[in-house]
């Protein structure tokens, strides 16, 4: 099993070390798994304390063992329960800690007044922008683990073309998707960060599904089978004729591979067809522009812009209530990583972000067409991580 | 697609309102996407309003649209954004509301400050626990939804027979039981509403797998194929004469299906035999002493003294650091509800309440067995939701 190496755990926790002494903190306290791994390498149940400078100590509930095992951190520590959090700290010498950073973006309001009890005369600090804006930046290891999870969606897309066929459900082509990914060693999850956000393993839809409205952060929508799980795929019946929108992650080593492609059986109407160009000519677009250096929001409007003249401004990432403002956004551990590429954004692009480029068009009753791939932001434009034909895929 | 029928709702807020009546509260703030289910029959980004009396008011963000068809609520209504909660439920009358309850186990920290500022002066409440209590017996609605689900995990036991062969990877195998399920109309998650506790579709644990602790709260481990996601299936090859245990999830319109089968190629050694033989017997035992008005502590205690007696006590729900302390739980929306059967509850079963049973046994570097089933709880016992095979199941 790979884990994660030690150099990068070190350079990771340094750079979270220069944020805090930058904002004045004593140190962090790290608790959800994500953030977890990113800065130890382990997922089992633990606090990692992060102090402004020395060495991070790692306090394990469950499993110990593994932990050990699987984390490069020096100092991995058994507790029975976060009531001993307090005192592990002051036998390793934090006597006084007078202000911590805490990740109050996925924090549970409980586990907040738990940190007020245990830390009494504490001030807190929300890190976790600082903690997502500095894993923006990819290392060399994690671009390695991105391009495996995209390999997966590319093996996948590839034999899936096989599978499709006129009067299967939506349902059923998620499956094999499903069957696909896990064989070739699909970690078996695609986290989200923000709250409610959740993901199936893809998303398949067709015809008038592609056009379904959620309360996804995403131009994708799709009926699902229930509104206890309002997305994706459904028991629609694949047609002739009409737009398949597929949305497909996975993920190895916890990092993510996030791309779509659109497929027909048959022929798709002229109207999709010059959508499904213009998605193409805003990637090839980008590809040159979105260099490191590129403000954010500039290419959001760079992206506008050639829907806009090719009049499907109105269709453009979603219709009506389900358009959403942003044309590209970060991957990694989390399928919404920063940064986002959007009109709001104050951010520029840098060297060594990977970002998920999906502009996409939505036609209310007809459905969704668009392509969606990774890329790694360079410093003369962006650099694709699969070779996964970009074309409307046809089924004969 | 099936909707929550309108008194269903009706019945979960007049429960609720009890409560909150009954805690001295104006009323509560649902934002969690399981309870807004629970109490609005939708998942779209919102905050449901219940006062203590008189009707909810679910304030929608996104899809209003979708919120509308889906949720039998009378007054939905659309908000731009959070900022707009406060002044449409002045809109309503609600001009002074001094005391509001909160999920505050779920709630993410920086929600809880934006009710604080939202709601100034307001006295805040946990009502998380209320409100786990009261999803804890299902009504016959529910119980139907559960029923399906776990129908589509008996298709999949059923079908799996035919599929599993030696020198198959446990991923592979993971894989036909997500297209199974998928096929059959699994909504496409299973919910966890423990701190950083999640799932795959399956735990599918050939050998030595079987005794790999996690961090999960479960006697399950599982491998995994890496730190990030150190749960369930694995690139190991499954072998002859050794247990295959088969943890597999599906859920119908919110409601989860969970249950466990062991399978061998070949033959189990008479050990593995005989704590599957055990696992079996505390089914039987079970199903009779289970019945409404009998203490979760006490049942907790039965299995383990069956476990005791065959001198199975070290191995039972798990082995070392990875033994966990409750042979049962409630199923519905999420697969970690109440009851908890554990010897630390003082909580009686009551009729309606719907529990996974799980004895099962964990070997050191040999693998698991057991057997997990769902039952409903009534006044003489436990009834089986589903005819699956019980026993060690046998592949040719």
């Amino acid at each position: 099993m790979d884990k994660v190496p030690k150099t990068e755990i070190e350079q990771r926790v340094n750079r979270l070390q220069s944020i805090l002494v930058e904002q004045g903190l004593d140190g962090a306290l790290i608790m959800q798994n994500v953030d977890l791994f990113y800065f130890s390498g382990t997922i089992q149940t633990s606090v990692l304390f992060i102090p402004c400078q020395g060495d991070p100590i790692l306090m394990v509930q469950k499993s110990y063992q593994r932990a050990r095992d699987e984390s490069p951190v020096k100092d991995v520590v058994p507790v029975k329960n976060k009531n001993q959090i307090g005192h592990t700290l002051k036998d390793y010498g934090f006597n006084r800690l007078e202000s911590l950073g805490l990740e109050m973006d996925v924090l549970p309001a409980y586990l907040y007044f738990w940190c007020q009890d245990a830390f009494k005369g504490c001030r807190w600090k929300d890190v976790s922008k600082h903690i997502r804006k500095l894993r923006m930046i990819k290392s060399d290891y994690e671009l390695e683990q991105i391009k495996k999870a995209a390999h997966i969606l590319h093996k996948g897309f590839t034999d899936i073309r096989g599978i499709i066929r006129e009067g299967m459900t939506e349902l059923e082509v998620d499956g094999h998707l499903c069957l696909i990914a896990r064989r070739e060693g699909h970690m078996g999850i695609l986290r989200m960060r923000g709250w409610n956000q959740e993901m199936t393993y893809a998303h398949v839809l067709s015809g008038e599904s592609g056009s379904a409205v959620t309360f996804l952060n995403s131009p994708n929508g799709g009926n699902g089978n229930t509104p206890a799980m309002a997305q994706g795929a459904g028991f629609r019946k694949i047609r002739k004729n009409e737009p398949i929108l597929i949305d497909y992650g996975a993920g190895v080593n916890g990092y993510l591979g996030d791309q779509s492609r659109t497929f027909v059986i048959g022929q798709l109407s002229s109207t999709l067809e010059k959508a499904h160009d213009c998605s193409k000519e805003i990637h090839r677009l980008l590809s040159k522009e979105a260099k490191a250096g590129a403000y954010c929001s500039d290419l959001y409007h760079m992206a506008v812009e050639v829907a806009e003249k090719e009049g499907l401004g109105d269709f453009f990432m979603g219709h009506g209530e389900g358009q959403v403002r942003f044309v590209a956004h970060g991957i990694g551990l989390e399928i919404d990583e920063y940064p986002i590429v959007a009109p709001r954004s104050k951010e520029k692009l840098e060297q060594g972000m990977i970002i998920a480029l999906e502009p996409k068009f939505v036609f209310p009753g007809k459905g969704m067409v668009g392509l969606e791939d990774d890329y790694l932001v360079g410093s003369s434009g962006l650099e694709r991580l699969t070779p996964t034909e970009q074309a409307v895929i046809k089924i004969s």
